[in-house]
């Protein structure tokens, strides 16, 4: 693993716990995060320097756990050094950046994975798995809502530090690539850096997705829900015991009367989720896809397209919310 | 009153138990819902021809409770006659037709309200008055979810039916009229009728409000949070005890780690919001302003800013989501 | 109807809108209550007395909602006139005065019923399907929160006051007559008038129920949740969108990690509950019971189960709490 | 630490984060438990002879975490040997062995804490602050529901299981012991093993506290409400953002009408609650009391009380929930 900040430590235990995984060696630049690292996993050798896990023979994939403006020079030396290779989300800053990666791994024959971690959430498989058995119907839209009281960022907008997330989820869900995007937002705390934004996608099927991303508000929302024309599924990841409900629309049997007062139009159905932490999971798909050569469920091309989602984004966000061409996206 | 539809009754029903108020006739063209007012107001006199209201001395006021595109010729007429209007929202269709509604309110020099109820709600003045104060600090932005199973409507779409609540509840809390507004929709059950609709306003102050419309959803939300500088409030209507909460942000104190693990960042207060019916505080006020010469909260005016940004949406809409400036609003 | 209180206006408009229901006369001691009837319902007419409405040959059946202790007296005098009977719950304020109603009734034939509304709520039938179907498998125990801030009455206890709710809907659901009764209380704001008691029912099937009723607390609960051998459905009137919920026990297939991390063990399941006012539905089951000589749902043995249950509980409460016999409850 | 079983690898985890902690060795007679311990904690020692830590002069405390039959034993070789002592709550199965562990406590002049974490947890803490302070006004009642379904003991019933929780933070927020206690049961899955009982308890200051406890329901609840003359708390632990409620009564400025129709009586305040977790805290606040010789908040005392009012419960589940004297409590 290369950078020991935030995360690095949740990574280095779950790739511990993972069958026929073990935390070899962690690269930082800081000797305070190297030494945390040393007392909690007693067994990982540390070092200051990341080219030693390149020559390590004992090192089979690199995990890349460092600022976003990092990912693709450093990817690009671990899979010339044939490393596999995990990237933390998002791949890189520019579908430029995340194209050469994706190149770079194709050359390489290594795989490469991105950490779109919510993908493997047992939670949104669930939903997937009901887009896919076609239970919700023709999906119409998805509505998503990610607010907190954010850890403002001072390099990049709340569009790049949450977007990620509903970006991939949605793509995952839809099977699709969009066809458009959208995104409105305005700067409240620092200049130039959007600290709310609306960003819809509008996709071949006809399906459009809308993410409310914010670090302005001081409660946290974490609700997908996915209309469809039979039902509509929820995800609400701050809820304890039901984090998926299904609605049913039942309508049929309505009269207006009915349906005016009522809060509801069918019955309600809440699958059980299993509770196993999503980076786990991740983790073992990660060992899986190095061991068998599978293309991960977030590899190199899912990230790729969330990039280019992100990067739609910011040119549409610098045209006052104009509709911009998925495709075209080039450099803001 | 004219017009005995769905909601007729209940204005009946109010007018009766409002101080001051007395319900004389109803007209409408259907000999059966007349027959029902009578059943249920054996008091109140029934016609079909609504000129008979206009010509009678005992009636003060007309309430014009018809479809939309009668409003502007029954205003005018009423008006003419020398009775006080009161209007169900929206005004109009048309940003001409409520122009010249107001214009003749103010040459007959009468009192004209516009039905926006929610408005009156015990809830809504109550965040009123959290803003007003400035307890919220700054509002930075306004998020609203107004969605249900439809009662699909064929000669309007969901931005007509639901939005003039988010548009009316947010310029009186903002108490300034928008300078741009977007709109993203799209048409699922019926072609050319949008049925999910993301509205985008942005003011003079800075603040954005966006109300996401839709008749798609089989499950009611009535939700809409003021995030200010240093308070978020929460309304929710579908909420029995809680209507109105108050979100501190409290962030100073807070570690970076427990931010990110906390759902919220500060404490949490919830007012106590009194039951009245808002539908009888609407009426009252109707009643109180005819006798003192007041202008309504939701007075003409009031009600021609909202069919402004309805009308710009529809501009919007026809354009992608384009920014349209709010003041240039002209027929579609 | 007899008494025009808090309740009567309800009953009288459900009376009047349910088919082949007509509200013919109220009698009350109160000229001002009185005067409030004819204000709301001009075609009913009013006396202050209430032996005119047995006289009255238009009269089939009389509605008494007065103070408990009146009960009888009326209820024995309107039987001996030829009406029909609906007694406000609970029947009577002891065992002797119920069974003496009872038997008045059968001595007339003629039907009498009691105001236990609850057993007409749509969502308490859904709970009755249920068991009834052996979807829950063996009923274990039933408990029940129903707690608010009290109007303290001086001349009984919370037991009476709210406990016919619990009690009526406890022995609809099961069935079965209680074997044993047992009441711990306290009383805080008057000396002598319980203001929060635990009421526990022991049943033959095996089967327990508890109620916690109280006027101390200033947020309303009013949930029931029946806990069956294979599911456990939840009653929560204070929900506006899932007043029922069922919840799979699952637990076959979970690890005990995965148990002790859980929220619930299974699926959720919400059935849609239908938003009639059990009131309107109470009305028309007392209007064809009348007209069919059919026994209600809350006919006069089900009252009069009702009150051995509260007797037997005032014995208890007198006890410390001690377990009592059910049938052999007697006069305090 | 002796007893590596499921809570065991916790309490080594927060021994070594704890300032000042260190976990220095393990015994258990299962060499697989020892094995999963070494691997998750390389640096800790382990050892199939749980004798070796008494003798260990390395070992300041030993933390008993075996069935609660060999706590006695354990607990009184561990003080012989000079060691401080955290048993896991209930301190033992009887008053006598409970009694017996104290005064070897005493006599040795060693800390003794038992493993009550709850009166260590933020929310909780929390609420003690409530009533010291008179916020609530006086303690009327205390209403507790903690139920899930059960991994059923074999060889103690559900009191022993749940109740000390519900016991030991009713006792640290009253600040007194009880006078009497009634406790009704029923067995359902296993003969003679209560997997539902309702204990009550009787204060001197005229509070009760009652505590609903159930392996029977598929749905976890974990709800405590302390009922003041002035306003209620409500702590609900299955709530992710808001543990902590305070309702007001504020019943002054209500009439009745409106407070038939309200959900609740006046304001609701959640306070923010830190994240920290409790068994953390616990950890410290044992490694403080060893250090500074302090009496731990949780101590053999106050461990003792908590047994005394499940031997008690016993007593009354054995007589039908008779009510008991809490200081006759003796082995049923």
């Amino acid at each position: 693993m290369i950078g020991a900040g935030y995360w690095g430590p949740n990574l280095v235990r779950n790739l511990s716990e993972a069958p026929g995984g073990e935390a070899v060696a962690v690269a930082d630049l800081s000797p305070e995060r190297l030494a945390a690292i040393r007392k909690r996993f007693p067994a990982v050798r540390t070092t200051q320097d990341h080219r030693e896990l390149f020559a390590d023979p004992e090192v089979d994939a690199v995990c890349i756990v460092t600022p976003i403006s990092t990912h693709r020079a450093l990817a690009e030396e671990a899979l010339a050094a044939g490393k596999h290779v995990f990237v933390e989300k998002p791949l890189a800053g520019t579908v430029a950046d995340a194209e050469a990666i994706v190149r770079a791994a194709e050359r390489a024959q290594r795989t490469l994975m991105v950490g779109h971690t919510f993908v493997y959430n047992p939670a949104v498989t669930s939903v997937h798995g009901l887009i896919e058995r076609g239970e919700l119907g023709r999906v119409q839209y998805i509505d998503s809502q990610r607010v907190n009281l954010g850890l403002h960022q001072f390099d990049f907008n709340v569009l790049w530090d949450l977007g990620p997330h509903d970006v991939s989820i949605s793509l995952y869900w839809l099977g699709e690539e969009p066809e458009w995007v959208q995104c409105i937002g305005a700067c409240f705390v620092q200049p130039e850096i959007e600290d709310v934004v609306f960003l819809t996608m509008g996709f071949p099927s006809g399906a459009i997705a809308q993410a409310h991303l914010s670090w302005l508000a001081p409660s946290k929302l974490r609700r997908m829900a996915v209309i469809g024309s039979k039902k509509m599924a929820v995800y609400d990841d701050t809820e304890a015991a039901e984090k998926v409900k299904i609605y049913d629309h039942g309508v049929e049997s309505l009269s207006v009367e009915e349906l005016r007062r009522s809060y509801r139009a069918g019955d309600i159905h809440s699958p059980r989720v299993p509770v196993t932490e999503a980076l786990q999971l991740e983790v073992r798909h990660f060992i899986e896809c190095v061991r068998d050569g599978a293309v991960p469920r977030s590899g190199g091309e899912a990230g790729l397209r969330v990039v280019r989602v992100l990067e739609a984004g910011m040119r549409s966000l610098r045209q006052q919310g104009a509709r911009v061409t998925y495709r075209e996206a080039a450099p803001v």
